[in-house]
């Protein structure tokens, strides 16, 4: 049977998005410009005639949200669904709840570029108890001292890629056209793994909110075009431009 | 292990229930009130300290969407998702489309009663191809032949039963909080099943919309407290009250 195709969606704008905050776990909900954001891809996904079979999804409500209206949009609302902390953002440790202008003023750009953008150095960890941590949520209690208190991009790999292989790899291999919907650094962490791009230049790639990016695969899984297709490239190639801007 | 507890939602007010047509398998959207009521019956959930594990959907828009809301209400939007057209609302043949009002006068009260509330007398079957028809619906393709074109009651409790007991049980069973969300007929099914109500008795039965209804099990799987509790007694009694005079 043929490989199935696979289409990332990045979640539309969250409310600390727009006040450019660092959100890392903390689950919060779109802005309005998220909502209409997700409801597009929605649309973008019937104008490709993509189809989506089967879904996966995050724990967070900002990636939940995107795919309920996206799916919705699309008349695929009824399709399975399948959701895992592995799909989860990184989490941001310390950093979550923090204005990026404030943190790159406090603490200069090559500290600041090293937190967000290299592949091995993670900010300091969170706190347990404190205001943005996540030891309390129910969601994560099945994971007990397992639940990250910080990530970088490395461990973001480290925990996503059994995901890929044990769950959507299956999916793809029976054919089905899978919609991933998540955010900018599970999804780097997917494409890395993907396309077989280096800790170097991973930091190089920016994944836009919103935009379905699909990916056709070979029976060893990689992709027939390198960086995928996505739905709107025009927004996307704009959209790339100002999140490599954040924090400026 | 202890029962977990089973919680049923009906579907909050669709644009076609405003409108006061016969809907089935007919995939309409919630109307405004019915998204008010879904947002209300999760809030109900969380001032009654109900937390749903797992949820339950069918296959259409309106109890998915009713779902999705209540949920995010009740910050519980991140539990696993389980979707299968046994839950869906029972399929209304000929009648999908059709005013009731207008059915009444057409046909007389007692046809009309007949089909409304007769445990084994189907409406005719809808004709494949017509507009309000399933035939060509991609949800259901995997059923082939086997998709309903009409059903009563009785052929509803046939398709619910063994989901009921191949996959809400085993939840039951595993101590979990089960939300199901679902729609008045599939979930009359389901508490004729649950409760051992008579062939006669179920035509008095009405669940009404948005109000999470909820059951604790002995190890029988026997509700404990016959009839369950409405979150809303007040509001459940107005409500059944009124589903009783559709089409009037």
């Amino acid at each position: 049977m043929a490989i199935g195709t696979l289409v990332l969606l990045r979640h539309g704008e969250s409310v600390w998005n727009a006040q450019n905050l660092f959100t890392g776990w903390v689950d919060v909900p779109l802005s309005e410009k998220g909502v209409a954001e997700a409801t597009r891809g929605g649309a973008l996904l019937v104008e490709a005639g993509i189809l989506p079979d089967v879904v996966h999804t995050s724990l967070q409500r900002r990636a939940i949200t995107t795919a309920n209206l996206a799916l919705d949009a699309a008349d695929r609302h009824w399709i399975p669904v399948k959701r895992d902390w592995r799909l989860n953002e990184r989490h941001y440790g310390a950093l979550q709840g923090k204005n990026k202008k404030q943190t790159l003023a406090e603490f200069g750009e090559e500290q600041f570029m090293l937190w967000r953008r290299s592949y091995d150095t993670p900010p300091p960890p969170i706190e347990k108890g404190s205001e943005f941590s996540q030891d309390a949520d129910p969601r994560y209690a099945a994971l007990g001292g397992a639940a990250p208190l910080t990530e970088c991009l490395k461990d973001v790999v480290a925990r996503l890629v059994p995901y890929w292989e044990a769950e959507i790899v299956p999916d793809l291999r029976a054919g089905r056209t899978v919609l991933v919907a998540a955010h900018g650094n599970s999804l780097r962490a997917l494409v890395k793994n993907l396309e077989g791009i280096s800790d170097e230049a991973i930091a190089g790639l920016n994944i836009p909110t919103g935009i379905p990016l699909r990916y056709d695969l070979d029976d060893d899984l990689t992709p027939i075009t390198r960086g995928g297709t996505y739905l709107d490239p025009d927004a996307a190639a704009d959209a790339i431009a100002a999140v490599a801007n954040q924090g400026r």
